[in-house]
C-alpha cells in the first residue's frame, strides 16, 4: 500500500514501452551493430546547412527557444502553401500524437487503427484510457474501407493511418486518401500519419484541404530530413482544432537548437531531393538483396522494405534473432500475417553490404533450426 | 458546432500560455532587447564541452537518441550517489511537471501551491482538470507551514514547492527542507522543483532520501549549466514512483544531441563551478544597481535578484514596461504584494551594464507618471 495516489488509470497501465532502442540490445550484447537499418532513421541526411545550423546555435543554448516557434511555423506555412494558423509543431509526431491522444480521448472513448499498426500511437491511446478498436491489414494495407466502417460502428473519436504505412511500407495514392478524408464518420477525426510521405512518389500525398476540421496531417523532420534526433515533428489541420493544442502543449518544449536545425533543414529541399534519390536506389538493393536469397519483398513507398521470409512470424523472428546476433540491428512487423516479413531501413551501401552477407547466414541457421 | 470532440475538460481550458517569449516581445516592437534578463537564463553558460559535444553529436542527428537515455541517466546517479533506479530524465522540468501532473491528476483533485509561483505548473494542473489551492507568500517566503497544512485539509494529492523560490529568490536552509519532507500529509506528494538549486549555498539542499515515497526533486541543466534551449531535466525520487512515469512517459523525448549535450555539461563540473561564482558577482551587481537608484532588493540564493520597485504593483508595472521599451527584457510576478518587485537575471557586464543605465530612466519615468 502506498501512501502516494497514482491515478487508477495510469497505476494500471502496463510498464510497457513502445520500442526498445538498439542500444540496450547493443548494451546486452556487450558489441556495436555493424548496421544500424532497423528504426528507419536516414543515415543520408542531415543536411551540411543542418549540421552548420546545429554548430551556429550551440552557444546560443542558454537561451529557450521561441515558444511561439514563429520562424519555423510561417517557414512550414510558407512552405507548404498554407496559413500559419493551420500549423502547429511539437516534440517528433510522438509528442503530438500525445497530446492529441489527450485533448481526444477519455477513458473508454473508442479510436481505430489497424492491427499492427505504429505502437506508440496505441501507447498515448491506451495511455489515456482509450479502448483501441484494430481493423487486420488486407493484402499488406491499411484497410481504409474497414477503418472508416469501424469508426462509424464504433462511434470512434479518432482513427488512425499511416501513409505510406509503417510497418509494411504500402501505400494508398493521392485520389484513395482524398475519399477516405470525405468520408470520415461524424464525430471522428482523422490522425494521418505522413512521417514518410516525403519519400512516396508526388502523386501518394494529396493537396492540403486545411476547411476539413476531421483530419489533422502529420510530418517529421525524423525522416526525410534526417534527424530523429533532434525531435521535431509538426502537424496540419482545421485553424480550430490547430489552436486547441497551445492550451495542452508544452510551449518550450521545442529547443532553440532544433528550432534552428529544422528551419535550416527546411531550407535545403536540394539535399532532400538528393536523399530521397538516395533511398530510393537504397530500397531498390533492398530488394535485389532479398531476390538474391529467393525471398520476394513488398513494394515499398518509405525508407523501408519489408521482406517476406517466405513462412510464419516464427520462422521471420528466428531470421530477425540471427540478424541481430550477426550485428545487424532490423524489425519486424508484431502481428501475423504481417510478421511473416522482416523491415530493413534504407542503409548506405556499408550497412546494405553487411546485410547481404549476414542474411544468407541468418536465414540458412533459421532454416537448418526447423 | 463542430463535429470533432475535444474533451470537455480541454475544451473549457483557457487559451492562455505560462509565458509569452522575449521573441514575441522584440516582433511586437520591431526591435532585438540590447538585454536579454527576463527568463532567468544562465548567460555564462553552456561549457565549452557542451558546445563541443553538441558539434561532434550534430553528424549523428540521424539517430534517434536512447529511449533509456541509459549513460546519462547512470551518470546522474553516479553524480549524485544514489541508484539509478531513484532518477528519471525528461524534456526540462516542464514536461516532467506535466507527466507528474498527468500521473496524479484526476479532474476535482487537489493540488497546493504558493500565489503568484511558477505558473507553468499551475497550467498543468488546471490542464488535468486539478483543483489550484493556493497560499500566500509569508515575507516573500514560501509558507512551508501554511502550505503542508492547506494541503492537509484538502486532502491534496501534490503539493508544490520551489527552492530557492521562483519568482523571488528566497530559498529554506536544508534543515528547514528536511522538516517539510518529514511531514507530509498522508497521501501527498511533494513536488519539490530545485531548478535553481545549483546556484543556492551548500546547506540549502537537503541531502537525498530515496526511501521518501512522497516527494520527487527536480533538476534540470536549463539554468546552472547553461542548456535551456536543449530541454533536459531529471527528476530523483522512491523508485516504485519513477518507474511510474516510464508508463506515459515520451519515451524518445529526448533526443540524441540534448542527452550528449547534457552529459557533457554534468562531466564539466569545474565550469559549473566557475559559472556559480559569476552569477553570484552578478547577483552582486544587480543588489548594488538597486541600491544606487535607492531601493532595495530581495537576497537571493538563484540566478536573478527581484528589486523592490518600492511601491505597488502598478508601479512596478509601469517601470518594468519602460524598462522593455527602452530595450531591456524583463519579468516580474504576477501577484501582490510580490508584484512590487521587478525580477532581474544575472547577466553578464554587458546586460547589467545596460540595464544600470536603463533603470534610473525607466523609474524616473514611473513616478513623473504617478
Amino acid at each position: 500500500m502506498t501512501s502516494y495516489r497514482v491515478t487508477d488509470l495510469v497505476s494500471g497501465l502496463p510498464a510497457t514501452v513502445p520500442f526498445v532502442g538498439p542500444e540496450a540490445q547493443e548494451r546486452a550484447q556487450g558489441r556495436v551493430f555493424d548496421a544500424r537499418i532497423g528504426a528507419n532513421e536516414n543515415m543520408f541526411g542531415p543536411s551540411p546547412a543542418v549540421i552548420e545550423a546545429i554548430i551556429q546555435t550551440a552557444g546560443d543554448a542558454w537561451m529557450y527557444g521561441d515558444p511561439e516557434l514563429h520562424e519555423l511555423r510561417h517557414a512550414i506555412a510558407r512552405h507548404h502553401e498554407i496559413p500559419v494558423e493551420n500549423v502547429a509543431i511539437g516534440e517528433g509526431i510522438d509528442g503530438l500524437l500525445g497530446y492529441f491522444s489527450r485533448m481526444f480521448i477519455e477513458p473508454g472513448d473508442s479510436v481505430v487503427t489497424s492491427a499492427g499498426a505504429y505502437p506508440t500511437f496505441n501507447y498515448h491511446v491506451v495511455g489515456y484510457g482509450g479502448k483501441l478498436e484494430t481493423i487486420p491489414y488486407h493484402d499488406d494495407h491499411e484497410n481504409i474501407d474497414g477503418l472508416l466502417d469501424r469508426a462509424a460502428d464504433v462511434n470512434a473519436k479518432l482513427l488512425y493511418v499511416a501513409n505510406p504505412d509503417n510497418p509494411m511500407g504500402t501505400w494508398w495514392g493521392a485520389s484513395a486518401v482524398d475519399s477516405m478524408m470525405s468520408r470520415i464518420p461524424e464525430g471522428a477525426v482523422l490522425l494521418l500519419d505522413e512521417a514518410y510521405g516525403e519519400f512516396a512518389d508526388p502523386d501518394t500525398l494529396p493537396a492540403f484541404d486545411i476547411s476539413n476540421e476531421n483530419v489533422l496531417r502529420f510530418r517529421t523532420f525524423s525522416k526525410a530530413y534526417g534527424m530523429a534526433g533532434i525531435r521535431v515533428g509538426y502537424v496540419i489541420g482545421h485553424c480550430a482544432l490547430i489552436a486547441e493544442l497551445d492550451k495542452v502543449r508544452n510551449h518550450f518544449g521545442v529547443g532553440r537548437v532544433a528550432q534552428a536545425a529544422a528551419l535550416a533543414a527546411l531550407k535545403d529541399q536540394v539535399f532532400l531531393t538528393n536523399v530521397i534519390e538516395q533511398v530510393r536506389s537504397a530500397r531498390a538493393r533492398i530488394v535485389e538483396i532479398a531476390r538474391e536469397n529467393g525471398l520476394s519483398s513488398l513494394d515499398s513507398a518509405a525508407n523501408f522494405v519489408a521482406i517476406d521470409c517466405g513462412a510464419d512470424g516464427e520462422f521471420a523472428t528466428t531470421v530477425l534473432n540471427n540478424l541481430l546476433r550477426h550485428g545487424i540491428f532490423v524489425r519486424m512487423p508484431g502481428i501475423a500475417p504481417l510478421n511473416r516479413c522482416i523491415r530493413i531501413t534504407a542503409g548506405k551501401s556499408q550497412e546494405l553490404d553487411a546485410f547481404a552477407r549476414a542474411l544468407p547466414v541468418a536465414l540458412g541457421e533459421a532454416r537448418a533450426a526447423r
